[in-house]
């Protein structure tokens, strides 16, 4: 990506091992995020990025210090990389890791290609079975858009008996949605309005859609939840209107807990807004490294199917009309098969 | 308080019942608190308010709906009445009563007074045993600041193994050091430039106290966390730079408790501040009334004093000096004889 809206597929020099702690990967599934929108609407000129944070693929290098993998094997990663050893990473905040990072940052290279170096591969890399090519979707939500979804609600306390809401019906959301109909939660109201996405909320799991915004969103989800507030909100969108719908609708002692990256870094916390309530605000980038050991089993097994949030497929050339479809809101996710 | 600076003690129409759920309660330990100084710093003029919001009385009678209570009773309030009957106050969170309210509102009396009327009294009074008069200053902190910083640990999630940063040497700091000393919390950092409080905060457990403010107070509080951070910080100020100096010091994946009643409505909560780190901002205003059954048995048989916050007593007449002393630092907190 060069620049806002300006995405071109280059060919660049293969990936090598840089570090013993390096594995190199053969990409066999990527995708565009929707974080990856941001970028495309503000990006400015200047310092292009390698894109794409979400990949499956086969190892096919490991430097000497790797000892938990070998070429051959299925991996899925993270969207974060990590040792995996550090204080942060054992108590299963990979995203804080001391060594860590992100892909896609200066000097790291990008899940939409074909081939990628990874850093710190035994403790960023999950090693999968040999699976069907039709659960491959599914197996890469488990990178970013199902383990964010999922951390939200873990976070926000999701919990037999509670309310929840979700504020956004992009793919995280929708699997946020997923997400708190497995951690057992009684009534979930997704806000969106896009009834095609919404209608895959309701299949996830959601049992109320509320398609307003703003005030008249705010006094919907308060109807619904006897004019006391949803207990936990789990707001996966980022912008600024989406913070001020979540302390709308958030119960008096509940949480909002938040997985869309903020678009803005001031917001309301005073009395008025959260403090009054006792309102609690959590949330962060998704260590979805630590999740992947407790959702991939429920993938494998078919009993869910997060991969449904893919609804459109192109090769590594149709990635820069796969950011056009995704930032015009013709497509939900669109899957890369490089 | 007429307005800023001007406290003034006035004869007013003794209190009757006015509704058959209140008690009339005969004062007699009262206080000032730190939060009735940011009024005496910047209240404008023409609504003059009746202020207190903490008291040990008896009752002298009681309305007709009031079934708990009868003329005697010895009794402390918490700073804010509930009725103790509806979801919020079955659930702990009293300062979300649906019918409830806080003193010294707009018609409400006060308790820097002889008397007072309490609404919903069978929800609002705890009773207290008869105790020896050496014990009021500990019981009075039941209504306020011992239970503030009791709900700062709590919703932090204070426990055995975590490291605590206090911000704030104010009568709730300091009784957020002893909250999470009973909590059991590893190490408790105090921050606060006031020698004879941090020194009260020593012998509450606080392991270290960091005088420095601002940058160097966070580098001082990173030092001693091993570069990391405090899992719990507990805010009892309420201006924004305590909120900074919380950001500042807290771990990644910690949590911001707040209980000093916020002076500002925007802060930062984005990449930078909160969210980056998956920091967790919470508190709020505490429901004192759900702690009393806790905490008072460990006043009355003696093993803690946080009645040692009270360093100066005065009679009614010496309540206009008495927030003085409170605002030019002379006095951490002023005990009240009517």
């Amino acid at each position: 990506m060069y620049s806002a809206g300006d995405v071109r597929v280059e060919d660049v020099p293969d990936p090598v091992i840089q570090q013993p702690t390096d594995a190199l990967v053969r990409i066999t599934t990527s995708c565009i995020c929707g974080s990856d929108l941001w970028p495309y609407g503000s990006m400015p000129a200047g310092n292009p990025a390698r894109m794409g944070h979400e990949f499956l693929g086969v190892v096919t290098d490991v430097g000497s210090d790797v000892s938990g993998l070998q070429a051959g094997d299925h991996v899925v990663a993270p969207f974060a990389y990590s040792d995996g050893t550090c204080a942060f990473c054992r108590e299963g905040l990979h995203t804080s890791c001391v060594h860590g990072g992100f892909w896609d940052e200066p000097g790291q290279q990008g899940g939409q290609a074909e081939a990628i170096r990874v850093p710190l591969a035994d403790g960023t890399l999950a090693k999968l079975p040999e699976t069907d090519a039709a659960l491959a979707p599914s197996l890469l939500t488990l990178s970013d858009v199902f383990g964010t979804g999922y951390h939200a609600a873990v976070r926000g306390g999701v919990a037999p008996g509670r309310t929840v809401a979700v504020v956004g019906d992009g793919a995280v959301g929708l699997l946020a949605v997923l997400s708190a109909t497995l951690l057992g939660a009684e009534q979930i109201i997704l806000m969106g309005r896009h009834k095609d996405r919404t209608d895959l909320g309701r299949e996830f799991g959601a049992t109320d859609v509320v398609a307003e915004r703003g005030e008249e969103g705010v006094a919907k989800v308060r109807e619904l939840t006897r004019g006391e507030g949803a207990h936990v909100v789990l707001e996966a969108v980022g912008a600024r209107p989406a913070y001020d719908q979540s302390y709308g609708v958030v119960r008096p002692g509940g949480t909002i807990s938040r997985v869309g990256v903020p678009q803005y870094e001031e917001a309301p916390v005073g009395f008025a807004s959260l403090f009054g309530g006792n309102v609690t605000l959590t949330g962060g980038p998704a260590p979805t490294r630590a999740y992947i050991d407790t959702l991939l089993p429920k993938v494998l097994d078919g009993s869910i199917e997060p991969g449904k949030v893919f609804d459109r497929t192109v090769g590594l050339d149709g990635v820069p009309d796969g950011y056009r479809a995704m930032a015009d809101r013709e497509a939900l996710k669109v899957l890369v098969r490089p």
